[in-house]
């Protein structure tokens, strides 16, 4: 069982692993890319992973077989696990408890794809459905605050398997992170009784000039202060705090945003590696005025170094102005991008 | 000129640069690798550089010459830039100001190398009693509040050129993560009348098993709540909030210090890319009861994926008291440390 520990300075919280290794050089095989050409998450491979959780699958189909359309499985080495209470407690001037938590895989799509954009809208709007039924589903646990959907494509952005998958860690506590998004923004709303992205989202299709997509219900911009080269948001243009609140008109609409916003940014940096994360409030909250669920999308063409680690202060060499400007020249052929292949065939 | 941008939710700045490339892939030019066999900071290469800000020199020798023994140019590409006022101003709901400050780099020693840890404690104590002059040269300019020193070690931790160095940004704010330091460090002493990081060194020398190094002024520990795996953290053992008060004696102490920890690190990890960074008070502060200096040393050998960027809440697979035993147990033969040839000749 791992450790949740707790920075006394900051009040940042680590997971720390329990490691079995015995020499430092041994550490590296926690890291190691799989080569081969085996795929654990395709087609007839189903007893390669943990037994699933969820799965869309075809009418007769029976679970961990073929047949299915998204599946969800544990992760095969979790960062938290889900037995066992949280025993907090404190070792003179630190806080620690029981790495208690939940780790999760989706899988995306049967086929052996690479990318999200890859897949059709209805079949994004399985991928989309099935973040908010995990959600719901662990909220219902009372050990657990906090519930976050991530997605890492490529070696450069943490991503050890090819196959299209994002993936769910659900933990005890409130990210660091996401307490300052919650403080910011509670402290904006005092302010000025307003919901600070909603503020954005006016001003970003006032002036237009960093905004990526426009649609109805949602915008995709490349924030003012864009830490990333391309850092995108997309965020609902109707106010909600809790992601896993989204209607199915909604989700419908966003499958096309998501998929147009990451062919862009795949057409224009020639399939950058990239992350994207789901920001939402935490479980223990209602809806709430002051807090704003959006998708945030980093691609990872510049390595932050020692100066953005020591300080949160990021150096950015591309303006999000030109960034904005360059994905809304990007010409989709939608047709194209649904057909196009693989780099690899599992 | 860059600009500086705040985001408006949770307050952390971003140098975003005015860029001149025309197209994404010109971006890439930006973080090209220089692989050639010329380097810029070798002596005779004065020229390649910027002129010199601050030298340490052999008697009788020349500015922008051969003769130094530790040398402080502009950043060649600055990330900020000295001159000019800031024009705080806002854009809508959102605030900035010009990208006004300083970006050098301290080139350790005329050799060739490629690791402090090959320095004598003799030129580690120049390269310390630089950090300190050039800091206290630029508190001077009232338009900037805070000094970070770092340095880049390896491409895998943003180094672009392999001989020696480390660097300087001077900052017109403080940024975010040093501000929740302050405000988290400011809270203990609020709360329990104690620095919390003497607290921190006092239960370490008491429980032992993080230590890495112990001396009479200094220890060299890994973190309760380690992020990386490796992370260590050297801190002065006497109450001291600003880097640049350091005294003689310390200078020497930490020398040894410094170079010991890094050499154990390269030695247990095979010459990991790393960095390191000062944390140290703003400008315009005294000395202070809550705040205490120290250096961050963090190797890189994971790379923080989605998860870590969304959340602020890392997985670290190497548990700091592991960490600390092997650090302990590296034998360093100090005398071929300090003749180790470097990787490659200038």
């Amino acid at each position: 069982m791992p450790d949740l520990r707790k920075d006394p300075i900051v009040g940042r919280w680590v997971i720390v692993a329990k490691s079995r290794a015995k020499r430092p050089h041994d550490f590296e095989f926690t890291f190691r890319r799989r080569r081969s050409g085996f795929c654990p998450f395709c087609p007839g491979q189903e007893d390669k992973t943990p037994g699933e959780i969820l799965a869309y699958r075809n009418p007769g189909t029976q679970p961990n077989r073929e047949g299915w359309r998204v599946r969800v499985v544990p992760n095969k080495f979790p960062a938290l696990e889900i037995e066992g209470d949280l025993n907090k407690r404190g070792e003179g001037i630190y806080d620690m408890m029981r790495g208690v938590g939940a780790h999760e895989v989706i899988i995306e799509t049967p086929k052996h794809l690479w990318s999200i954009s890859q897949l059709s809208e209805p079949e994004i709007q399985e991928v989309l459905c099935v973040y908010r039924d995990r959600l719901v589903d662990l909220k219902k646990d009372p050990r657990l605050v906090y519930g976050m959907i991530f997605k890492n494509v490529g070696p450069a952005a943490g991503a050890t398997l090819e196959h299209t998958h994002s993936q769910l860690i659900v933990t005890p506590i409130v990210p660091i992170n996401v307490w300052e998004e919650m403080t910011g923004s509670l402290e904006f709303y005092h302010y000025r009784g307003r919901c600070v992205y909603c503020d954005m989202i006016y001003q970003e299709v006032a002036t237009e000039k960093r905004i990526v997509l426009d649609t109805p219900g949602f915008v995709a911009f490349c924030p003012f202060a864009s830490r990333f080269p391309f850092e995108t948001w997309i965020l609902p243009k109707s106010h909600a705090s809790h992601y896993e609140h989204i209607q199915k008109n909604a989700v419908e609409e966003l499958s096309g945003v998501l998929k147009q916003t990451i062919a862009k940014i795949e057409s224009a940096l020639d399939q950058p590696a990239y992350n994207y994360i789901i920001h939402t409030a935490p479980f223990d909250t209602q809806e709430l005025a002051y807090y704003h669920w959006h998708i945030e999308i980093m691609p990872s063409i510049t390595r932050p170094a020692g100066f953005e680690w020591g300080t949160g202060f990021y150096i950015n060499p591309v303006p999000p102005e030109e960034a904005a400007a360059f994905l809304r020249e990007v010409e989709l052929d939608t047709q194209e991008t649904e057909l196009l292949p693989s780099k690899q065939t599992g």
